[in-house]
């Protein structure tokens, strides 16, 4: 991927985080015609609820692919399960870049992995314990 | 936003999705130390039985920031969950980077909420038919 | 509960398994007016994802109740999380019956915990190699 | 399924939950030595994070019983899934019985699908609404 691209693919996280807050009724969304609108109006039990059942929707893609389907059906269940993380992050006054940054910071201060190494470590020494 | 930060924020899941990849056991990760080596070498169940916990955790996160926990919390399992479909894309030869794309195009071509509210537009006539 | 009450319970799960059952297309399931002949009749990945969805409100409404809410919420979820359940156990032929005995043959033969307890050390015992 | 064999059944699951809640610490649980007792102890997140991966389990095996694998994949999942669901109502104080009779009401008041159908409809009315 070329700079340019890089910078435009990038623009379309900050646009389509742009656009899902104009979405919110206080910025003139309309829940009677727009989906995110609607979803962010009801609260987050709609949209809580839609992460749940896109991440299922990409488990299930995904074992449609290890059986041979197209792997495109990944990409666009993996875009639905982004997407609908997005309008959380709206709704609690984050944003896709503060992700990003998180991720970005696990990286840069202690290693990609820290955090799930760490998380494992804690949960071994669990179950080490509870095995005796 | 200024160019320079979303420059190095795309920047950030690009390297990530790099350092991902660098994992597989192909390309010399080690699953006996490093997490992500792990997940990927013991294949997809691994890592979409992860998906799915990590969807839980998010909505668990965004129910306690309804009830006053820092909104940080959101952020960080939201983390999560993406740097765990990263490791699905990476097992599966894809990137963030056509996840943003697929993300853009609906954007582009015809409208942000085009698959949306075509879904909910079929599951409306079914129950519309449904419940006659 | 008396053994009155136990059998009607019981009854009640059998009553249900057959009630699913009628509802397949080829028992005279209507999907145009049945809830269950139409998920029955779209296939697995119809009430899977719904499996997903339901768990993610049994999620919510525990959290809710954390908050304050009346646990009736978590008797009503669990309900839909087992309905659910039972529609994909109709699809290939199981019975609920047969779930609970195999949670019957684990607590019988060796202990209630034998699997996830032998899951757990796995586990720990890989995550402590992985430590290193 | 005979008269005895239903009782045995249901004495299965009462008996689980008995079981579940003797788990508890302040039933002399131990949650150094269970499994069960761990989970009650290290409370509701613990649990509920397990509901999630434990649906995703169920929804990875039925794929893979719909590429033919063996459908006991399923029963041992399921019933993962119904094991962690009771370790959730024993927390709040709830018991299978009680989902049992949820079930049994909504068969018995009015149709086993009243409910499902309800809520179908009701997104069909905000869906169509949507539309426009």
């Amino acid at each position: 991927m070329s700079e340019q691209n890089t910078a435009s693919v990038e623009g379309a996280l900050a646009r389509l985080a742009a656009v899902i807050e104009s979405r919110k009724v206080a910025n003139g969304g309309d829940p009677e015609k727009s989906y995110v609108a609607r979803l962010l109006h009801k609260g987050p039990d709609a949209f809580l609820k839609k992460i749940g059942e896109e991440a299922t929707e990409v488990v299930m893609a995904a074992k449609d692919v290890d059986h041979g389907a197209d792997k495109g059906k990944i990409l666009y269940e993996v875009a639905d399960l982004w997407f609908h993380s997005m309008i959380a992050l709206s709704h609690y006054g984050l944003t896709p870049a503060e992700v990003v940054a998180e991720l970005e910071r696990r990286e840069g201060t202690s290693g990609l992995e820290e955090k799930a190494l760490r998380k494992a470590q804690e949960r071994a020494a669990q179950e080490g314990a509870a095995k005796q």
